[in-house]
Parts: C-alpha cells; structure tokens; sequence
C-alpha cells in the first residue's frame, strides 16, 4: 500500500497555508528533496548545507536546522523510508514584490513514499528525452533550488512516454546543462564532466557527491561547459540526483551506449551516509 | 482604517490551500490583478481574456469567468475599491515535475486595499530606479504573467528608497523590457513605443489598451527593441499597469524629464471600462 503524503506547516498538522505567501505569489523560496529511513535523512549536512546557502542567496532567513530535524523525526517517525521534501519560503507578505522588513519563513516539510522506481533503470539503465525547451540563464538564479521550476514542468511535458526516465535540457547557446529532475555527469576515458551551473541549472547535493568521490574510483572530476555532440562522444553517461543515486543513461534518441559499470559503483559510495 | 486582506480558494472561504498545490512547488500558475469598484472589476473582459491565454500556454485548464466573477462579487460586496487578484494553479499533485492526468485548478481570489499611492505619483511624475538585475530570455515563458517571479523579487529588492516608484529592467543585451510592476512606453515625437516582450517580460492589459488607445491622442504606437540610450532620449517616459494607470517617469539616476501631460491624458482614457 502507498503511504499517504503528510505534511507539517512551520511544524504543526493544524497550521494552513495561506496563499498569502510568497512561495506561492512569486515562487519565492527553496527547497530539498532527499530520502529518510527510520527518521534520518541521508546526507543531513549536506543538504542543509545547501538549503542554507540557497536561503542565503535570496535573502531568506533559513530555519534552525533543528527545527527541520524535529519536523522530519515528527513526521516520519518509525517509517522505514520516505521522500521527504523541506520549502522554505520567505513567508507571508503584503502586496507588492518588495520584501517585507519583518519576514517570518514559513517551513514546511512534506513526506512522500519514495517513487517507485522501474529495478531496470538501476541494472539496465534508462532512456531519456532530448528536451525543446531550452533553458534561460540567469546568473542571479543559477545553481539554487528554488521553487521558480515552470521551465522543469514544461520540459517535463514534452513526453508521456512511461518508459522515458528523465529529459535532457541545454541551454539557449546549446550547452549541456542538466536533466529535468537530475544532474548529468560524462565519461570520456578517465574523465567525468559535469556541466557548469553558474548561468542556469540546480546543483544537487548528488551531483556534489560525486564531483567528490570521482578520485576513488580512479577519475579525474571536472565541471566545465559542453555540447551535445561532447556528451554523445561519451563512453558513459550519468544522470544522479538525491532520491535514486545514479542512473546510467543508456538511450537518448538514436545514440545507444553499451551498459557500463559506473552507475553502480556511484550507488554503491552514494549508500554512505556522509 | 485599511481593509484587511481576505481569500477565497476554489469560492469558499473554508477551504485551505495545501502545500502540494503545484502554484507553490513550481510557480505553476498565472495571476492578473486589477481594482474593483462595487463588485465590478474593471475591464474585466481582458483581463479574464489574458488569464486565459496564459492558462492555454502552459496547459491549464482556465476556471469559468462566471466563477470567478462570482467570488469577486462574494469577496468584495459592497466595497468601495479594492485591489483583487486572482491566482489560477494547475492544482495539487504528487511528487514530480509530470502534469497529472487529471489535475483540478485550484483558483484563487484575494482582496486587498488598493494601495496607497502617493498623490504626486500622478500630479509629478514618478522616480524611478535603473536595475542591475538583467531579466532572462525565455520565449516559451515570455508575456505570461505567471508564479515564477523570484527575477521581480531580486530586482525589488536593489532599492529601499519610498521615493522610488519602480525599477527599469533591462535583458541580458541591454534592450529595455519592462518596470518591476509595470510596462513601459517611450515617446519620441508622436512615436509611442513599448518593449517587444517575446522574449521575457509581462504584457498587461493596460500596456495592449495604450497601445490601442494611442491613435486617439494622435500617437502612432509600435511595438519593438530599444536600448537604454533610446529611452533616455525620449521626450516622455510612461509607466502603466492596471492599478495605477500611467504615470509619467521624471526621474532615473540623473536623467530628469520635464513635466509632460501624456500620463493624465492616458488617465483619463484608461478610466473607461471597456
């Protein structure tokens, strides 16, 4: 059976959203999405590391982290494993953009069931969608995880197709940016790219992880920009992000990539709690 | 004494929003703004044409206008003038960019006091501040006055001065776009020009009503690109939106212009409800 989705406003079941706020007038605030068993959330530091910074570059006064840590034990409580999804928005405000002088951030923290991933995308590998839409760049925006996503969602409706895990997105200049909802990561020899997030694109927790941990499995990490023509030249290519740890790509369009081993060496040091 | 602020979700006062609304996850929705007088929205028709039109570009399903006329009359009874805006979302879904099959818009309604514009905003002309903030290009998202509005947010937050009225935005080349809440228009001669916004920007009503209402003042009115230099040179600077109507733009940085009278005859004309 699923787990119905539950959610806890600045901490309390009773507590109502009011589209008063600002996360909703202007999509202005943050998020995370991250997995937690048994009322701990992999990665804890990381991802509040970064919720934190993301708050920082929008002016928001992030939460305590012990506040989030209550609200996630709270609601998951002896739950084997759960999505868990912490907004932080700027809270309520009067009309206008301006921001108000004395801004309580409203938290909240919503827990889903984890998707439920096809076993194949993890063995196999999966098939992803050369998006249309290509991303804007805004410096001011780039690499925070904010809830202004309309280009996520429009991406996103660029296919129904259930066996499509995930699409590609470039930028307008035809670099290689990100996926709709992961990073990318190419392989060529002993190589691993990432693309460079300073003009557009999210930077995840993961895909921080990985630039990390490259050196142990005998790569040498970059973040830098590239086509698409550089990411089909790729011996491997790598879609990651918090919730499912690495996937293989395998399939986008007619280019068709040999099963490789390192998505699963990736999974395997994601596992740890760090 | 001012009026408090009140909402209607979906025409019922008792009803909550939850933070599995798309509006708040992704800024997926639209929104228009406009005063009421007794009940009456002004120019209600285009403005209801144009929320419609941004629901069909990012495949929302529009509510009815005669529900939405209908919680603007609940909602506003016998007040006297109230600022209203309506937030139309795609609705609640799960977890993930996809569109649900079968989402239901959640529509919102919300009255505020018309605020409180100081009266040589109108008689004086306006200050107004020149952004360093550069908007994006994003065609697929251009005209539409949707959720994703942190690029407004930042750019309103580059000024605290009550003397400034809003702020110029210019896109990444330079071409002048818009004001934070409001459309420009530039006149040179009897040239009347407003931005091109097919590549970010929002149209408002008032922006297509002053450019269809421009022949009257004997004014020839275009749309295209202009840079910030041309804007500079033009005898009067017009800013416009449904709230306030025109004022005129007196001041940017150190460029001052002479009290003209386009402003109050824009007035005049844009009081008419049509």
């Amino acid at each position: 059976m699923r787990m119905n989705t539950q959610y806890l406003i600045n901490g309390r079941h009773d507590v109502a959203l009011t589209p008063l706020d600002r996360g909703l007038a202007y999509g202005d605030g943050v998020f995370r999405t991250f997995p937690v068993r048994l009322g701990k959330v992999h990665c804890w530091e990381r991802h509040y590391r970064q919720l934190s910074e993301d708050c920082k570059a929008l002016g928001i006064v992030c939460p305590q982290a012990s506040l989030l840590q209550h609200d996630v034990a709270l609601i998951c409580g002896e739950t084997e494993l759960a999505a868990v999804k912490i907004i932080v928005t700027r809270g309520e405000g009067a009309r206008g953009y301006a921001v108000p002088a004395l801004s309580q951030p409203t938290r909240i923290v919503i827990k889903s069931a984890m998707p439920d991933y096809p076993e194949p995308h993890f063995t196999e590998g999966v098939r992803v969608h050369l998006c249309q839409l290509r991303l804007a760049e805004q410096p001011r925006l780039a690499g925070i995880k904010h809830l202004n996503r309309l280009e996520n969602v429009l991406a996103r409706m660029e296919w129904v197709d259930p066996k499509i895990a995930d699409g590609v997105l470039l930028d307008a200049e035809g670099r290689v940016i990100e996926c709709t909802m992961s990073n990318l990561f190419v392989r060529h020899g002993n190589t691993l790219t990432t693309p460079d997030l300073s003009r557009c694109g999210v930077a995840g927790v993961t895909r921080q992880r990985v630039l990390e941990m490259a050196p142990l499995l005998g790569l040498d990490a970059h973040v830098s920009n590239f086509d698409l023509d550089h990411l089909l030249a790729a011996d491997e290519v790598i879609a990651c992000n918090s919730l499912f740890g690495a996937w293989q790509v395998r399939h986008m369009g007619d280019r068709t990539w040999e099963v490789g081993t390192l998505a699963a060496r990736l999974r395997n040091l994601l596992e740890q709690d760090e």
